[in-house]
């Protein structure tokens, strides 16, 4: 059977003074009404059912989450006891869906990105599935459209096969993030696509990749796993997971990992990684503009603004203003990222009232 | 004796969202501690004691004012039943003035401007009431450092005396508000001041211009005038006040008026006229920004934030945020007089929420 896994467990500082340590991005509505969460459920249907879509995250997400999809069944929520980066969460997802169905088909995907085909997103996971339940690794690539320095990218084999319409290609391996010159040569090359953080995979390929790649960690899953639904399980997850290393799947288990695929896919794809970026996926006004409330502009295009007050705007182009209860951001849209530096400089300061 | 009147019943729009109908400028602190009114009462000490300070205003202000300079007897609040324009404000003041000093020298003040050197202030006010006090009309004129188009002007005659150190010059007339190229030649040609509207007079001689050149005004005020200290004086300048017509003193008195001087001075004067004037009297830090409360800038310079919260702004140049309760403005600081636009534009709509 096939099961999504939502890695919901994050916490970022690029949406920040909106996204918090207690309220990160995926937690917010930042798009409609819905939160970012509540999308990355929503979009799953009919594909997934309810009960086949499990979540990964910590302690205190897991009740504004939980509150946040009711239609997901308690047991769903997969809590880790802290966050120890993608591997781990995967491998712990993984122990959980093994217990359930031996034959479990693993989707992994994230909680805080956006995209807008939402029926072109299933059709590849339905094709990229197939591909999966035979052994093999399969990750959803996103057609470049610049020359990006942000994402991870991955290039493209020679090999291919046609799935449900879908070209599908042997990974000719993972790359990290490039500079801006390497960037410009992926985008034109047309033989490279950005890392989603999207996979597919059986549970069961990805336990032997641990026991291959990260033994000490495959330990620690296996322990974990063996004490599921036992009274020990909580005290066993604490006391293991306690040992368990940080690392990412890029690095811990894709570098090396043999029958690994990707599908190129064009969904209208963001990882939403500023409010620059926000305002790309979001319908503008006539000028450009962007609000969530009231609006009061003359003159003034390119703009996004969130206030629950009137905002009064003169004379400004492409500029974003966040308004929260305790903070209220001005910036340039395309310096907007730098509140990342905002952030880092109140955490060296220790002052964490904002944060 | 001398007194001094602080014409405080005016309204405007300039600061807004700061500034609201029922909280205009000169009840706003925007510079310091202390509000535009009581800056204006803090610098006439001690030229006047608080006895000798009158105040002009509406029937919702008083109540406020008072509260703001609780040193100035309650008496001497002078309440206009409706606003209708600085001649006939003055003359108000002139009536109750007259029934307690025969000889009383008007000092005539304005309450929302901003005056940084104010002892030279209070000596030039020295200087004119001892001219004043021989009959003449004495107007303070600052010394032009702009072509300014929003103010009108004064020209200075040949006739010249020089009075504690202040020469002071017979007016050649006053001139409306000038377009650019003639305020330009005003400025050049260093004949010309800025008209502040502070005035000085005897209070028998205002009333002989009004007999002269109002003399329906006149006939008004000497009914107001006749009734003060009587149970009818509430009823009486309810009555008569709705015959006044609006007019300006300069427009209906200073036209055609005779003995009229003009001290230029140089007392570091502001109107306040929008976010970006008040920038300019502020002290800002090595950026050039100014912020009433907790600011967390990155690469900003020139820019001035009031706001209660953390404001946190990155690569801004010269700009203007101003965050109430209820509306949030942000415009760059030489657009910042467009609030204006903005207010007449919801003014027009009905939308009466933000006014």
């Amino acid at each position: 059977m096939l099961y999504a896994v939502i890695m919901a467990g994050g916490s970022g500082t690029r949406l920040w003074p909106l996204s918090r340590r207690n309220q990160p991005k995926q937690a917010l509505k930042l798009i409609g009404d819905r939160t970012m969460f509540q999308h990355a459920v929503d979009r799953l249907s009919p594909l997934f059912s309810p009960d086949r879509i499990c979540v990964v995250t910590n302690d205190e997400l897991a009740t504004v989450l939980k509150r946040q999809a009711p239609e997901i069944p308690d047991g769903n929520f997969i809590v880790e006891p802290a966050g120890r980066d993608s591997a781990p969460a995967a491998g712990l997802a993984a122990v959980h869906l093994l217990r359930r169905d031996p034959s479990a088909i693993m989707v992994m995907l994230t909680a805080d990105h956006f995209i807008v085909d939402t029926a072109q997103f299933r059709a590849a996971l339905g094709a990229a599935s197939e591909v999966a339940s035979e052994g093999a690794i399969v990750t959803l690539g996103i057609h470049p459209t610049a020359p990006d320095t942000r994402f991870g990218y991955i290039s493209l084999g020679t090999g291919q096969q046609i799935v449900d319409g879908f070209r599908i290609y042997e990974s000719a391996g993972f790359r990290e993030k490039p500079d801006q010159a390497t960037a410009q040569k992926f985008l034109e090359d047309g033989r490279h696509v950005w890392n989603s953080g999207m996979f597919v995979w059986r549970a069961d390929r990805l336990m032997s990749e641990f026991e291959q790649q990260l033994p000490e960690t495959y330990e620690v899953l296996r322990s974990i796993g063996d004490a599921l639904g036992t009274p020990d399980a909580g005290r066993v997850l604490v006391d293991e997971w306690a040992k368990v290393k940080r690392v990412s799947i890029d690095y811990g288990l894709m570098e090396h990992a043999g029958r690994v695929y990707v599908i190129p896919i064009d969904i209208g794809w963001s990882d939403i990684g500023s409010w620059g970026a926000l305002l790309d996926v979001l319908d503008a006004d006539a000028d450009g503009n962007v609000s969530r409330g009231p609006l009061l502009a003359r003159d003034t295009r390119g703009t996004y603004v969130r206030s629950d007050k009137l905002v009064a705007v003169i004379g400004l182009s492409d500029m974003v203003i966040v308004d929260t209860p305790d903070v209220l951001l001005v910036c340039p849209r395309d310096r907007a990222e730098e509140v990342r530096d905002l952030v880092r400089k109140m955490e060296a300061e220790g002052n964490s009232a904002y944060l």
